[in-house]
């Protein structure tokens, strides 16, 4: 059978989620760059993939495919050789898991991508500040955090809900969780401070999906080590405007 | 077997999308009313049914479960009498439809919900105004709209995705949808003017769930006509400060 193809940017969290749990089960597939710092997502040809313009999306044969949760569902039920853990047939623990990816999106997503789009991204962006907006994500986040570690990390659970595998549920949330590097240590760590099942958990979905985990993150570790010396970088950008060397210029140009 | 407990507010849009949902596919279940404007959702005895403090919610025995669309999924896979067009058995046909439900929560209900409560409720909640945010939301919620007709509603499809008979995709966009009415007719027409496949699918959904979409909806209407006679209630407020006899007077006691 032919592989399927994964339009991803290893910028995006729910890529990168998609792209860890197809290493982790080795599901042959292609990997499709959509460049969204140089706008491929709004090309006409990947409309045709994902009229909604985002990654990430899946092709596999005819059937075309966007949004992670629904992907993700999809590779787990679709290819026998995934293992039960990550979408469980039990159907209470599959409604729990279910129940996780719902609240997922306006609450830790909401949050964590609202406050990284308008802190860390906007001044490269040339995005007006939206200060108000930054601050009600920061409110949202926080509580996101504060919810995961007393509903869905009690006691000494590996991954959420107790359970001694992961999910694809840990595994949207914890991609999530990562874009805060974006925000730089201090700030990363201001949020992840005290919560150390967090912490300790992070640690355990990294162990659980490596070394396909840290491949997938190389990425965001680059775009955030350029971010760090933003100054150099702005200085960089003031003298070679228009240059395609550094993602942040291409960042700061093309969205 | 006991009934089902379904904590709702029917102010709520998908507390309504899991009512109706029961009362069509005769599910026995015991309504347990949540007054979100008598801030019952923040008491401890209900944190115990859904921590983050949320309707709807439901308890069936000794499980308990939050989140419109995992609650939708969990009925219709564990009562057989459900019908398969509500969740499709079929993988492919499946996985579309959760695409369209994990699709809604960053666009259509952020978009609805958030546009409601910066504009319509905003006065009654002696809610600071956040121009901005409602700007976006109504940005928002006019892209969401266009997808829907132009993704989902394609050709002569009576229900998303060419479907003749609707999913649960179907209740849970078309309950948001019917939010708008909170906005006025005005602004309500505003937004669907000119989205005839959307205004003829609202109607074929009304017709496929009937009486149920109609009684569901009751409060929705109630509150909207106190609203628009809003100049009368903001004096009958200033008058009657503390009285419990208007639901209006409620939100802006309570939220
Ligand atoms: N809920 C979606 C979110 C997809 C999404 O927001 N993708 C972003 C990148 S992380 C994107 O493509 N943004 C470009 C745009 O919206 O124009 C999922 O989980 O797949
Ligand atoms: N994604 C959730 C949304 C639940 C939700 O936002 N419920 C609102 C009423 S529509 C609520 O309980 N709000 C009270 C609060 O958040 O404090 C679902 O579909 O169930």
């Amino acid at each position: 059978m032919a592989p399927i193809k994964v339009y991803a940017d290893r910028w995006s969290q729910p890529s990168r989620a998609v792209i860890i749990f197809c290493r982790v089960n080795k599901i042959d597939f292609e990997e499709v760059a959509v460049d969204l710092f140089k706008s491929q997502h709004r090309t006409p040809e990947f409309k045709k993939v994902n009229p909604m313009g985002q990654v990430p999306a899946i092709v596999d044969g005819r059937f075309k495919l966007f949004e992670s949760h629904a992907i993700l569902r999809y590779l787990a039920t679709v290819f026998p050789g995934v293992a039960d853990h990550w979408y469980p047939a039990d159907l209470f623990t599959r409604a729990k898991i279910e129940s996780i990816l719902d609240w997922h999106h306006s609450n830790l997503r909401r949050g964590a991508a609202t406050l990284v789009m308008h802190t860390a991204l906007a001044p490269f962006l040339g995005l007006r500040p939206r200060p108000e907006a930054a601050k009600q994500a920061e409110k949202l986040l926080t509580q996101s955090l504060a919810m995961i570690e007393s509903v869905w990390l009690k006691g000494d659970a590996k991954f959420l809900m107790g359970s001694p595998l992961p999910s694809i549920a840990d595994l949207s949330l914890v991609c999530e969780i990562m874009q805060l590097e974006a925000l730089g240590d201090d700030t990363r760590d201001k949020f992840l401070r005290g919560h150390e099942k967090i912490l300790a958990w992070i640690s355990n979905m990294k162990k659980a999906t490596s070394p396909h985990f840290e491949e997938a993150h190389m990425f965001l570790f680059e775009v955030k080590e350029q971010m760090q010396s933003k100054k150099n970088v702005a200085a960089a950008a003031a003298a070679k405007h228009g240059s395609e060397t550094s993602s942040l210029l291409k960042i700061a140009s093309k969205l």
